[in-house]
Formats: structure tokens, sequence, C-alpha cells
């Protein structure tokens, strides 16, 4: 079993520390934090990011709330706690783990004799039981990939989307320490994650990546040297589509076309139960300037920008939806429901 | 007819000035350069960039060579000129319109009476034939486009990529000319000609344009927002197939399975009439450097880039082939040789 490498998280038992991702790979800074705000704030801004990393702070922000406002004597801290937790719930509108996470919290905080102590051992939970479905993906996402050619994969699906080793890149490095083979990363604009983020994490791992411009995947395609796309997710509706950056429909048409398969790669807390399909999940588009040179962001401005930062992938694009509960291949709503 | 906004070349009557597209949108800034070495380092490290306008370089620089080593005395000078047009056919590998400009200003120096003003003469024809084209092709082009709601361009193919006016984006401004509708361009990465150039130079002339990410054409396509792509071409094969800007393959993919159509716009000089399809074609590959952040271009790294700048888009994704000599609908071999 490969090391965690890197961190996006970290408790120091009166802190949560948020590697700031913005940074990387230049420059591996933590940001502490000590209360719930600023745990939203380092979700809005993107110093963290990723669907389950995003669930896995707003627990430990729930925590900072408790130690903030716990009192013994009196129930009026809930209430406080509660605010924080609706502030957290607004962080990001898309990853659904968020949602899940803070529903674990909201759960542990209605239990009679919650203390802070409790939910910080709610918010270690959901901590290593991502870590360990991640582990768990891994092996089930490489028992698929035996004679893979080459891999791609978009965005950042790895230790620092996660609580650890990655859903996405967790199944890559479990392939690749199996039998290694090329894996080439999608830049991911506008964010730069696969560039930032993903090619970084392999190297630490001392897994050699190939980085390609996202324009390019169908011709990578074309010229045959992958034979599998494995993305991760973030919010998976109950008949399969998901939910994840923008590009990954794109890639997922782009390989049905060019007989490639196509693997989600996702706990089952990225999966949204109560909605049917994926025309029910709010896609976040993020300002414009995330896109635009700065010289266009003047009053009057002929140019603007169209930044959806997610896009739906119907089931009937992926071959494979992975999760630590087992494989739904075909996704269909039968299969997806199995899960719960 | 729209006046010329902006131009990529300008003859001085001594020297070639390229504005160095590097800098745009931030600098406007021209490099004066007196001989064709100098040309062709402008036209490899993509000062000026775009089929049309490459071959238009290319044709100024024979011109500077001509003044350098002309000798009303003796023929030694042409030899000097043809090792010039050597340097300058190296200069980049993919647009076909390099090596056209060449044979034509090659064919004005065998001529017995050739001098530095005749081959001056051949040059500014090649400029003014390109920016007529450009309008024929404007108004042909805008004729397929009635009643289109939208169009999705890719890369910079106007005034800066050609003569003055532009290919694809000389048909955008034709058919905005007529009826305004919404413009997308994609960034276009690694160089961004996209962002820097095409909303630019739209806005130069008073037209809107939204920029998205080049991984969210899809998702626009699904969006039902665009009914056309339109892209230039840097080779079209006699058959139809069309070498192009990284990601235009993707499009005409795309395009084609969300029921969007496809429109090339290349004068005839694009025509490479010598190959049958798009197997010959050499597709460039630039360094690395233009996809990797520095900190990875260290000896002995794991993380590489796969930097293909073209890709080849089969003739049957393609819709329409709009030329200056006529348009040709559901390009074959007999449709694109009637236009020879």
């Amino acid at each position: 079993m490969t090391e965690l490498t890197v961190q996006a998280l970290q408790w120091t038992g009166t802190a949560l520390k948020v590697l700031d991702q913005r940074q990387l790979p230049d420059t591996c800074r933590y940001d502490e934090y000590t209360d719930a705000n600023g745990v939203a704030e380092a979700i809005t801004t993107m110093r963290v990011r990723g669907a389950p990393a995003i669930g896995i702070a707003a627990g430990f922000g729930v925590v900072l709330s408790a130690y903030q406002h716990y009192s013994a004597n009196t129930d009026g801290w809930r209430q406080a706690v509660q605010a924080d937790m609706e502030v957290l719930a607004k962080s990001r509108p898309t990853a659904v783990n968020l949602f899940t996470a803070l529903d674990q919290m909201a759960s542990a905080l209605a239990e009679t004799d919650a203390t802070p102590a409790t939910l910080l051992a709610c918010a270690k939970k959901i901590h290593t039981d991502d870590i360990a479905a991640n582990y768990k993906m891994g092996e089930l996402g490489a028992d698929l990939l035996t004679g893979a050619k080459g891999i791609l994969t978009h965005c950042n699906t790895g230790a620092l989307a996660t609580g650890g080793y990655g859903t996405a890149l967790g199944v890559i490095r479990s392939v690749y320490d199996r039998q290694p083979l090329p894996i080439y990363a999608d830049e991911t604009r506008p964010w730069l994650q696969g560039a930032r983020l993903t090619v970084w994490e392999l190297a630490q791992d001392g897994i050699p990546a190939t980085l390609i411009a996202d324009s390019a995947a169908a011709w990578l395609m074309k010229s045959g040297a992958v034979d599998w796309v494995i993305v991760g997710a973030d919010r998976i509706a109950a008949n399969g589509d998901t939910a994840n950056k923008i590009g990954t429909y794109s890639l997922a048409v782009l390989a049905k076309q060019h007989g490639v398969k196509f693997m989600v790669v996702a706990p089952t807390t990225t999966i949204d139960w109560a909605i049917d399909n994926g025309g029910q999940i709010a896609i976040e588009q993020r300002h414009q300037n995330e896109l635009l040179p700065a010289c266009y962001l003047t009053e009057g401005s002929l140019v603007s920008a169209w930044n959806p930062v997610f896009d739906v992938t119907p089931a009937d694009l992926i071959s494979a939806i992975v999760t630590e509960r087992g494989v739904v291949l075909n996704p269909s709503e039968h299969g997806v429901r199995s899960l719960q």
C-alpha cells in the first residue's frame, strides 16, 4: 500500500491547517483556521478543493465552531453551531460531500450528550472513512484495468482532493503499483488542477506523468495512447449521471467516439440519493476573472466569460462507477441504488 | 464592409514591422525586421502566427533578402536569396501557406528580369490577394449562416492571423454586420490565442464576445447556445481533411454529436493539392515548456508534456469548407478538387 505523500488538511488539536493549493506547485504553505467562517472561506476561495476534501474540511469547521461556542450548562451553543453550519453549507454548491458531511455532523450535534469531543470524533471518522474508502476503490478500480495500455485523467482527484490517497488518482496509484503504464493528465483550465496538482502529486510518488492541453485529449485518444479515462465526481445522481469538473462531459463524449472506456471513481458519500438524474444538480458558475485577462475587466467591456466549473456526464457515457461499496458497470438507477 | 482595425504586418518600404502578438492584449508593440533571418525567427517564435500571415511575412522576408543581396551585374544574388528562402521554409512546418508564398516568390525570383522591385510587387500581391480573399469568404460564409443563433470559434483567425479581416473571424465579422448574434471564443491553450487575440480583435470592432475554457465547449453545445463552430485552417488536403490548431478535431467530434454544424474557412492558398488526405500532414510538436510550470523543467523530472499544436479533422466531420473561390458542402476530394 502506497504511503500518503501529501495532506490537504491537518488537524492540530485546536485548529485546522489547510494547504493553500492555489500556490502549488511553487509554494507548499499551510494556513491555520480556528473558526468555521475561516474554513468556509478557505473552501469558497479554493484553498482546499475536491469534493471529499471539502466535506472533511467542513466537518472540522463544525468542530471549531463547537470549541468556540460550547457551554456545558445550556443548549444555546447548539444554535450557534447550527448557524455556522449554514455558513459552511453556502461555501460551494456542487459537491454533495459537503452536505453529506454536514448532515453527519448535524446528527452528532443532535445527540443529547453532544460535546466538542463527540463532534471531533465524528469529524475524524469522516476523514478516516474517506481514506479507507479511497484505498478500497483503488483496488476495485485497478481490478478493472488489467491490461490497460494508457490512462488519461482530468482535474485533481488525489490526496489533495480527498482525505488522502485519492479517488481516480487512487485507482491510478493502485494500478501503477501493480504494473507501470503511461499516465496522461489534462491541464484542467481554468484553475490548472492537472498541471499544478495532479502531475505534482504523481511525481511525489515516483509516477511519471505527461501533461496535455485539455483540447488535445481527442487527438491523444485518436493516437491510441489511452484506452481509459478515469475521473472523480462532485455529485452522482441516483441514475449514475455524474457532475464533475468542467471538461468531464467533453471527455466522456470523446471517449465514446474513440472506443475509450470511461471510469468514475467516488465514495458513496458523493452519491446524492435524493435526485433521480443529473438535471437536478446545481452547477457552480464562478467569476469571469478566473478566465479573462485583467485588461478586459473594465466598465463597459465588450468581452465577458462563461465560467461553469462543473458539467454533468450522462450515465450512458460511463463504463463503470467505482465506489468503496462496489463497482457498477454501465450504470443505471437499478445498479446505483444497489449500493444504497 | 468593416474597416481593418488591426494589422499584424506593416511594410515600411525598407523593413517589415511585425506586431509582437505574444504581448497582446496588454502591449501593442511592433518589432522591425530588415533581413530574412529576422523574419524567420519572428515566425518560429510566434511573434506572428496564423497560416496566411505567416505566408505574407515570408514573402516580405524574401524581399528583404533581395534588398540585401541584389546586384544588377551578376546572378549570384539569386542564390543568396534562395538560401534565405530555405531558412524561411524551416520556420514552421504545418501551415502550407508558408510554402505556397515561398513558391510564388521563387517564381518571381526565377524571372529573367527579377529585381527587388518585382519581388516586392509579388509580396504585396500575396498580401492584397489574401485580404481580398478574406472579404469574399466573409460574404460566402455569412450566406450559410442565415438564422444562426450562436457561433463558437477557436484560436485566432482574424486580422492578426491574415493579411487583414480574417478567415473564420472574417465570416463572423460579416455575419455580425448583417445580424448581431452571440459569439463565443475558446481560450485556446497553450498560447491562449482566443483569450488574448480573438476577443480583443472582436472588441476593437465593437463585437461583444464571450470567452470559454476549451473544455467547456461540449457543455456549451449541450446548452443549445451555438449551432455553428467556425474555424480556420493551416493546411487542407485534397480530400478536405483539415489541419488546424490543436482542439479543432475535438470540436468537430463534439459538434457532430450535438447536431452543431462545422465550418472551415480558408483561402485556396491553404489547400495542399499535393496530398490526398490529412494523414500526410506534418504536425508540429512544440516545446513542453509551453505547457509545463517551470518547476517541472528540471533534470530528471518525472513530469513531461505532450504538446502537438495542430490536429487533423477528417473531412466527414466538416459541414462546409469556405474559400474565396466558392463553398464546398460536405467536402470530398471531388468537391475540393473543383476549386483547383
